[in-house]
């Protein structure tokens, strides 16, 4: 059956302009896009529309990297850098999720908020508890939300209560992948293999996920040079690999096109050839580079290089579930990047609203763009509030929603074509 | 007579830590601070406490500049550098408030999202018409805020319905301050004399503006050292002048320890000479220099020359009003300062908010901390709904509401000791 959605309709097709139908027609069949039209072709004449705004009608944003448990201490002890930070305070919360009531509403605050805010799809990471990790999955699917999470795996460095034995956390992984096909029905939740970092699974764990990857066909999120006393410490680690890149590649973890890597501040040249050849996803998260004192990510070096690149809260690392903030995170950061480094010149609105939608939305199937045959994410936002006096363009309008707009203008939320 | 607050009492009364009082108590008479106590003294065991929190006391929030014109427009055109953005928006927008019902709803907005977030004082900038300027200043004084307010005057380099003859800016603001002079009924709300900058300000203009600083003694607001372009021109406009900082001295307009000037994102080691010399007070906008590709302004090299400094939204360079973000914007940028210029170490938590409490606070008189002789601005935070099981001492909540926080924390604003 096709549903018809009426609004100021902006996507981009590509990084560089929005696309902009004023008053126009979205046709959805069974969630997935049919065409935008500027007029309603006939054959849809006679189909009252699901939506019919003044408003606009954007796809969702989705949020490539985010640890769900970090948001309700998120926030503080930003006077660290990340290696400190991880054991002072993102340890230290997440040893709280072996608790089966706390996960439940920690867990439950944090989609709450991620949905209020317009995500509709996030690539989440949970902690090392397979139980918790349950919860969380169960939780999401209830939301509508569509995800990739992971139960955690760590073998060393870390704290009692969240460090795992070899093969329990293999085996636990294995349970949830299976529980979780067993169980579904219809969602948009899937599992995502999700190794903490190097310095926190064993050679003998990364092969032992290598080969779940492979079993299951699965993708893997994790993260990769964010911090340099993080990069020096991987380099004692694996002498026997050439650099951070090189271990995941070697011990099998980064199957092609299916692979989301975290931060990526710090790439050396030949790091990027191979994040390209492996298709990896690079999750920017500019809010939490700032926090954490990690650096400026060369962002326009790595567009020009083609890299695949998405948007990510990083919460905890960053204070906010709002992927409009990061957007503007993204902006803003790419800004003073140019201050220093005139070379790159900063990104654009519509090359951070690319990043936010279609570029990190390619990493959950055809999401992120209302081209046929996406899946139908949206945003129907209701900006009368931002508006006045003053003739503005819908490009404007967007701008000033993202910069300036709250979750209270966010009236409708769909994923695949179901409100949520 | 004497009033009592009780609560956990977190102010900076030097930027390198904060002054903690758990469940303390602080005595306010006649709207100033006599005292900030862990016990109650005996002379004050009787009195019941005005304010008995779990939460937190600590002093309101500073906006060293602001351009209360813009809030209703801003989060538009960031794509622009600030001369060709001054002109297509910011120019555009003022235009409107020659319309007094424009003026009296806008301002309204702009006042209620200020003081929802707690700011209790600002140096604002209203536009070049006396009527819009004189609602805005009814409104405030109206709205309980503490404020220095000034109508802009701008006689060149300006557009149509903004631009003003030299000679009527000049009487215009001898009659606005004459009129607050005969209209003061006990407010905090003074006028400061607001050359937009020197780009729009005629040297006979400035002249002018020099004698009516003089003669009622009054402190001045402007911008100064904001873009490399903006630089370029007033060196064009103003060859007999040594540089930027030179053009507002030499034409008498930086009375000392009376005057604020914005951005300072580029000074030559001679301006920051006579800066220090002049007791400016630097409005450091981290979020405007990043949204108009400013740059970033050497916090930390200024902070070590001990120049005074304080924070501003620049609301419309900026796109939030509320100062708890400006003290996040202060942290990030400075640590990217510090990973691209290592020697300048990044600003920590109690320096960014003593920069938006005591430090811009002195501008305004003794304000901004709990010291005795301090008048009590003051905002209470019920931080309930930020804290969980996890113990977190009396800095981390005040970190978390900073971060994460939303002004619903914000449950009592007070202003020179009035609730407002």
């Amino acid at each position: 059956m096709i549903k018809i959605y009426k609004g100021n309709i902006l996507y981009t097709e590509t990084s560089e302009k929005f696309t902009i139908v004023k008053n126009g027609y979205i046709a959805v069949e069974e969630g997935i896009i049919e065409g935008v039209y500027s007029q309603p072709p006939e054959k849809y004449k006679n189909i009252l529309p699901e939506v019919d705004t003044k408003g606009l009608i954007i796809p969702g944003f989705n949020d490539v990297h985010v640890h769900a448990p970090q948001w309700v201490n998120a926030g503080m002890g930003f006077s660290l850098e990340l290696l400190p930070w991880l054991e002072k305070y993102t340890f230290a919360v997440e040893g709280n999720y072996k608790d089966a009531e706390f996960a439940r509403s920690s867990y439950s605050l944090t989609i709450e908020e991620m949905k209020k805010n317009g995500t509709t799809r996030a690539s989440m990471f949970a902690t090392s508890h397979s139980e918790g990790t349950k919860i969380l999955i169960e939780l999401l699917r209830k939301s509508g939300m569509g995800a990739l999470v992971g139960k955690v795996n760590m073998d060393r460095n870390s704290i009692e209560g969240l460090m795992e034995d070899t093969l329990t956390s293999a085996n636990e992984t294995v349970e949830l992948i299976e529980w979780m096909n067993s169980t579904k029905n219809n969602d948009n939740v899937d599992y995502i293999v999700t190794p903490r970092y190097v310095p926190c699974t064993t050679a003998e764990l990364m092969k032992k996920l290598s080969e779940i990857v492979n079993k299951y066909n699965l993708p893997v999120q994790s993260h990769l040079d964010e911090n340099k006393d993080e990069i020096k410490w991987v380099k004692e680690l694996h002498p026997e690999c050439r650099d951070f890149t090189s271990v995941y590649n070697d011990y099998g973890l980064m199957p092609k096109g299916q692979t989301v890597m975290a931060h990526c501040v710090h790439c050396s040249d030949d790091e990027l050839i191979m994040l390209k050849e492996r298709e990896v996803m690079i999750a920017h998260c500019p809010q939490s580079n700032a926090n954490l004192s990690s650096g400026m990510m060369p962002l326009r070096k790595y567009m020009d290089a083609g890299l695949k690149i998405g948007l990510g809260s990083d919460v905890g690392g960053a204070h906010s579930l709002n992927m409009r903030e990061h957007i503007v995170e993204t902006i803003k950061t790419s800004k003073l990047y140019w201050t220093v480094f005139p070379e790159y010149k900063p990104v654009s609105f519509s090359e951070a609203f690319y990043l936010a939608t279609k570029g990190g939305g390619s990493f959950f199937g055809k999401v992120g763009s209302f081209e046929k045959g996406y899946q139908f994410d949206a945003l129907v936002i209701d900006d009368e509030n931002l508006i006045n006096e003053i003739p503005h363009n819908l490009e404007e309008r967007l701008e000033r929603f993202v910069y300036v707009g709250s979750h209270e203008n966010i009236v409708k939320k769909y994923v695949a074509g179901k409100l949520i």
